[in-house]
Parts: C-alpha cells; sequence; structure tokens
C-alpha cells in the first residue's frame, strides 16, 4: 500500500527533475485501486495538462505496466482496436509507471504532463525511482 | 493567482490539525477556476471522501463562499430547491472553505473530507488560515 | 424560431436591469429544442451561476413554462417526486421563462442567474419582455 | 481576466466576417479557466456545430494555443496517441485560438465552428484579433 510519505517523495523527486529541465509539470499520484493518492500542479503548467497526469497514471496502474506500453495492444494493426477507448478513455502514451514493492506486488502509478513527451517520460521515471 | 507553495502550506496545516484531532482527512486545493492545484490523502481516510474533499472544494469557489452557505440556498424550505444537483454535483456542508487575496479576490478553495462533519471543518478553517 | 436578434435585444434588456439592480448575473437564451442560442457573463458574475442560468433555461424550455413551476410537480407532497432528477438534472426555481410567439408556439426560453432568487426573476421578467 | 466587452467585440468581429464570406458559425468565447464568458449562434448555424465551436476553444485553451496545433501531439504517429480522448474529449482542428494579454499571459479563447474548416479558421483569426 503506498503511502502518503512515500507520494511525496515520489512528487518531489519527480519536481526537482522537471526544475532541472525547466518545464512545469503535473504530477499525479494514484493508489493499487486507481484512486487518487496525491497531486501536484507546478506554476506555470497547462490546465490541460492536469488530466493527462491523471489519465497516464490510470493507464498505467489499470494494466500494472507504463502508459505507453499499453498502447502497444490498441495502435493499428494491433489487436485490441479501440481498447483506448475503455475505462473511460486512456492516454496510452509516455510518462505513466506503475509502482511495485520488493514483493513484485503493484503499489500505484505515477502520472506527468506537462512538457514534451520525453520530458514527461524522464521526469515520471525519476519520480518512479523515489518510490522505493 | 494560487501558488503550489501556498498550496502546500494549506495542506501542511490542515494536516497538522487532522493529526492533532486523530482522524485521517483528504485536502483539495483548487485555484479559482475550480482547477486542481494539489491533492493530499493522508494514510486511512476512506475513498469516498476523496471525491467529497474535492466537491466540497469545487461548491465554496465556484460561489465564492464556503460549501456550507450553498445550502442555505437550496435547503427545504429556500427559495432554490435542487441547487445541489447543478455543476455536476455540488456538495452543500461544512469543509469546504474559498480563499481570497488581500484585495479580496478570490484565488481558489480548500475542500476537506475523511471525519466528522464538525471535524472537517475545523480541519478546513485551519488549513484555510495558513493561505495568507 | 427565436433569432439572434432577438436573442441580443434579450439579454440587452435583462443586463439592463440588472445594471439598475447593482448584480451581474449570467443570462442565457435556448432555442425551441433547448439548444443554446446565445449567452452572456456580466463581469464579476460568479462561475457556479454559469449552469445554474443554463438550467433554469433548459427546465422552462423543456416543460413550455417557467422553471418554477416546475416545482409545483416534485415538491414534497407533490405526485412527481424526483421529476428534477430527470432531463440531466432540472433547475425547478425562479429565474427561467419560456418565450412565445404571438401564436402561441414556444420558441425558447430564458435563464438568469448571479443574483438572489428574487432578482434573478425580475431580471429574466424584463428579459423576457423584450422578446417580443 | 476577459471582460463582457472584450468577448463582444470579439464576436462582432467574428460575425462580420462570417457575413463577408456568407457562412452562418457559432462563436464561443471562454475565459483563462475555460468558462463560458459569452456565445452566440448565427440564424442557420447548424445545431451539432455548437458543440464544435464550445470544444474547439477549450482545446485551444486549456493548452495556451490553438486548436489544430494540439493534433501534431496527437496526428497519427505523433507520440501522444489518443490525446484527443482526454479532458472530455477535444476537439483539434482549426478554429480555436487562445486570446493573450500584452504581457504574454492567457486571458481565454476563441473557437468558431459552423463552415468549412478554412472558413472556421478564418472567422476565427478575425475574431481573436479583435480582442487586443
Amino acid at each position: 500500500m503506498i503511502t502518503i510519505d512515500q507520494a511525496r517523495r515520489i512528487i518531489a523527486a519527480g519536481e526537482a527533475r522537471a526544475q532541472e529541465i525547466g518545464v512545469p509539470v503535473n504530477i499525479t499520484v494514484l493508489d493499487a485501486g486507481a484512486h487518487l493518492k496525491a497531486f501536484s500542479r507546478m506554476d506555470g503548467a497547462v490546465l490541460g495538462s492536469i488530466d493527462l497526469a491523471m489519465g497516464k497514471a490510470r493507464t498505467a496502474v489499470l494494466f500494472q505496466t507504463t502508459s505507453e506500453a499499453v498502447w502497444d495492444y490498441c495502435k493499428p494493426g494491433a489487436p485490441a482496436h479501440a481498447l483506448e477507448l475503455s475505462n473511460g478513455g486512456l492516454a496510452p502514451f509516455p510518462g505513466g509507471i506503475s509502482l511495485f514493492a520488493p514483493d513484485g506486488t503493484v503499489i500505484g502509478a505515477v502520472g506527468v504532463s506537462g512538457g514534451a513527451v520525453p520530458q514527461d517520460l524522464e521526469i515520471a521515471q525519476a519520480a518512479a525511482a523515489a518510490a522505493a
């Protein structure tokens, strides 16, 4: 079970990286049941990226993987056409990462949005690394 | 415009009071346009109160008052029956408080849920007091 | 069929009365099919009243009456309990008024919100009077 | 903060261009928080384009850009697949333009729909030019 202390460390690590890069982002932390644990919108992050940070984290935790891994199942030519329309709409692109306990149990996910996609991914990876 | 530093002070003040009382709560901070700025769910807070913390803060900021003040308009015998069905559903009971700049401009709102209603109100008041 | 020129006269008449009273309001004009024709939010009107102006006008036109007349059907003791939950949520209190052509055909409705309920009603009546 | 006077100038400029072109359109003006400020549907504009005018303006302001610029992030081959499903559904095609204060702060957006896409864009540009 993810704790609020973990969630704060995750957000702090993500924001530290975002400040190094110089891009304001939203960071969402969800628990294993896809319920919101913590959220932070850095000053200057665009409003449209709030929902994207939520969506990436939700996409990741619902399938216990990363948000972009879900795209492999629904992209053109893949077998699960329109999978992205399920669950109220997924966000199957980089920036959502599931978090796991040492025993491999999923404990939640982090989602980042506000920068270019590679920036969001880099920030999400820095955030996720702080979950341990 | 509310800043993330303000939002963190608001949440910290609310959580300090919640810990004194001994009740885990969710705390939402919204900006003046009712968009999420920061959120924190203390360990042990029930899932159903996530949406209530959001709803109380939204109810407060949409009407630039407290969440319970909205009830005066929609309670039995008051003139705006079913007002609580508007805006996607309001939460017109204590725990949501609008935040104002020194010049009287609304800058956002805080919403608290997780305890008994008087506890939520006390925590929201402690949180709001830290906005200045 | 309501025209944009009529809708502008309706809004202008409502706003003139609102300025006399000294209360900023939202004014919605819908057509006979409950689709938006025109809308105006005066500077200073609270955000939560946007949806209420919409809801009052919609409540009125859907039943070809006034918004408060719908309350007679759903108030405690009346036969249509919870009618206000229908149609995505009604706003059965004063401030919505259906508009009729000289031959009695409904052509739309106006909805006003932002002040106290009696103020909204007075402004809506002034607005509706300009529809002719 | 966008004023109702600005919003009316924006709509008037858009409608003047629409009349020159000879195409009836809907014009939406939103504030910086994506809340409705003013709306006008010219006589003859199709009903389905009401929501499109809203959606284009919302898409623009949520990302502080134009509605079509958002498509660069979600079109086939771009990194944010299905981004258009976020925020309750985006409208990432021409006709939505963010509006900025002289200091670069976003103050809202205008959205136009009802004609062919190039017509909507031309009308939206004429409307946006009147915001200054």
